[in-house]
């Protein structure tokens, strides 16, 4: 079952990138705590206003998934929704290097 | 002092992903031994043939360019170089997360 990752390009609606970035990190924070999530990064984007990027690893898609469902989750996701103009995501599969958990 | 966070997308050559792929471990191998390197994760693209996504963090932009100084960088580089038909940098500044080395 191959590991599973995903970056995640957050547009923030204007002036709201930081109260997002703050959301998003308090989602970081609960990824702690959830099994299965090996990573969890968020960044803002040097060269692009009201950007945000978020690089996940997962142990596989089941557990990212399963992460989707949580009550914790579900109710970050609502309060993200307002702030948030658009989303993209790229799918991953990480193969190796530094602080990669095999 | 930032720390310094970049995703590089390489597009490989036709039919030489693999042996792009396996360059860049070697590469990220190396960055074990790099000290100021946090983080430096291969993937593979999901989605998009010949596409190779190395997501990287560092302790500041100056322990990355020191880096590209090293010989072994240099000579991995010129072994790369050949199956390289495109790169994109995503310069990002990481702000927190699970996985992420303060």
């Amino acid at each position: 079952m191959n590991k599973f990752a995903v970056s995640v390009k957050f547009t923030a609606q204007d002036g709201k990138c930081d109260e997002l970035a703050q959301i998003l990190l308090e989602a970081a924070e609960m990824t702690k705590e959830v099994e299965g999530c090996d990573l969890y990064i968020v960044h803002l984007a040097e060269n692009e206003a009201d950007t945000i990027w978020v690089n996940e690893i997962w142990r596989n898609e089941e557990a990212h998934a399963a992460s989707l469902e949580l009550e914790s989750t579900i109710m970050m996701i609502q309060r993200a929704k307002p702030l948030i103009a658009g989303v993209e995501q790229i799918r991953l599969i990480p193969v190796g290097g530094k602080g990669f958990i095999k």
